[in-house]
């Protein structure tokens, strides 16, 4: 099986710790190591290290190679020219995977999410490679939610095409947007399941797809296929892949392909989305307070405090997000936490780029 | 005339930047110099640098010297060998300058207060020489107040004693302690002043006055003020300074002699009593953030921010305090400032000398 690793994020909602060139996927977020570290720990006697690819943003190929430090080959680590979306990016592995070894099945996992139990992680995974010795669907992972989280999408399960106890795949009966808390408890009591952005399928199958359902993106991949493994590579990638359209792999494929089968995930799971992720996590004190270093919270409740180096001292606050990010700190409600971005905008305006 | 700056303070109301051996009066916190070094400069012209002297804490001599580089001959800054009140400290100063200098004038100033207008304060001590000419009384400035503030003392006024224009000196008729916010109302429309903790007097009219009103004290002082200039100072004033009582010069003299009298003072001036003071010294913006440093607040609203060094963002809160203190950060509701000793004591509890 080929593994491919998403890690071409820049991660603005993780401001002031996540920056152009040191992306959430690098940071240690949890105190166990980075995000791409532990993505690639969860990959263990899955994939080889020579059949794992690592897809990032040029700019950030140097700090992924430093942080790899050989765990990968420099060869699998593609720097992607510009930074487009989910679909581009899977689409380019999955050209320069079929090139160079053939028509096999693809796991494409984000370098940014974080999977409670590895090893009932890597079970489905296996799962999954049986059921797609039967079947030639594009299949994702769906999670059995835990909680109606409205910052998640949600797939609705059609019938069931495929059963091995608790390993189970449906149909894909449909795709929602992120939902409103009301919406968030039907769908969770109708039995839809978030969707992860985690998949498996053939390289050929989801490069059909997107000939079927993202011919622009197609029309863009065909050169940098017939260019893959020859001196011209870099060149024409660095030529055509700008052009690709910023699409996701949800709205440009998923949503769209009649093969699209759910495999039923039951281990924890984070999409690591903003500094909420905290909270899942960590542990709360006794007055709802997380927190990640030492640090003195008097009469303070319902605060995330992110500051391994340095001790935060806090009075009288509650629902807030602290993060020392080094040279930059973040004092955010907790509610407010997805217009981090407005301070990373602010900062570009005013020619900050040391900041972002 | 002989100035007298009193250096001794810890600051714990200014962690994270004030700590044990680094105190408030060494911080530059308006990015003007140090409080020590404005101090100083205020009395350029009032006083020669041999007759200057500076009192401190005897932990905090080294920091003090280093700060002062010369300004003050190292004789002139007395260490104490433990932290007593300003009765003590005034004291242990009087008696140095009546042995070593004669009988002067004596001009007490507090290290951390700010003063807006040097030379309106230069003409009034000028014009406090002049009333001491032909007068014996212990005068202390009553500063006007600009508003009701519920963090000073006020000092009643009663008659007038003396008459230079603008400079004019009363009876003093009675302390007032910090009041209630209606209290403060009332006594600013009597015409109370802001009691400033600064002083002049004879050096021998406070110890006479000490005599009378602190015996305790001036016991302590006898032994001291016999040994200055002898080799066994040092080992007597380790010996007796300990012994003082921990008593304030208001509480232990001003408000007990009856020879008080003040000067109307008219400069604009802050006794620098918590974080709230750099409201005082800077400028709100429209949302009536008040920043030191370069910092991006998005809706945020009646914030202080102290972090020269460090960008701060601010998303979505209200009527905080923010300081960079460097190994240490402070978050704090803005009314809850008084509460920033529970932190450190707190971090004493710990162990945590280092951020103390």
């Amino acid at each position: 099986m080929i593994a491919v690793v998403l890690a071409g994020g820049v991660g603005e909602r993780f401001w002031p710790s996540s920056r152009r060139r040191r992306p959430k996927q690098l940071l240690d977020l949890t105190g166990r190591g980075s995000m791409l570290q532990l993505t690639l720990d969860r990959l263990d006697g899955l994939a080889s290290r020579e059949d794992t690819f690592v897809m990032t943003f040029a700019e950030q190929r140097d700090a992924v190679l430093a942080e790899l430090c050989g765990r990968v080959p420099d060869a699998n680590v593609v720097g992607e020219p510009e930074i487009r979306n989910t679909a581009p990016s899977i689409g380019l592995a999955a050209v320069i995977a079929r090139r160079t070894r053939g028509d096999q099945t693809m796991l494409v996992l984000p370098a940014d999410h974080l999977v409670g139990a590895a090893e009932r992680f890597r079970e489905q995974v296996r799962a999954g490679l049986r059921y797609l010795a039967g079947a030639d669907d594009l299949v994702t992972f769906g999670i059995v939610p835990t909680r109606p989280e409205t910052g998640y999408g949600y797939i609705r399960i059609g019938e069931e095409r495929w059963n091995e106890g608790r390993d189970r795949v449906f149909a894909a009966a449909g795709f929602v947007e992120k939902p409103s808390p009301e919406r968030a408890r039907e769908l969770v009591a109708a039995g839809c399941l978030w969707n992860s952005g985690m998949f498996m399928w053939r390289s050929g199958a989801v490069l059909d797809g997107m000939a079927r359902h993202a011919p622009e993106l197609a029309a863009v991949l065909a050169p940098i296929e017939a260019a893959v493994g020859t001196p011209q590579f870099g060149g024409v990638l660095k030529r055509e892949y700008p052009r690709a359209p910023s699409v996701s792999i949800d709205y440009g494929l998923m949503e769209k392909a009649r093969n699209v089968a759910v495999m039923r995930a039951d281990f924890a799971w984070n999409d690591v989305g903003s500094w909420e992720f905290v909270r899942d996590a960590g542990t709360p004190d006794a007055d709802g307070n997380v927190t990640v270093g030492e640090h003195v919270v008097i009469d303070g409740k319902d605060n995330t405090v992110v500051a391994p180096g340095r001790l935060v001292g806090m009075i009288g606050v509650e629902g807030l997000v602290v993060v020392d990010g080094g040279d930059a700190i973040l004092v955010c409600r907790r509610d407010r936490v997805q217009d981090i971005k407005q301070i990373v905008a602010e900062l570009k305006r005013r020619g900050r780029g040391d900041l972002v």
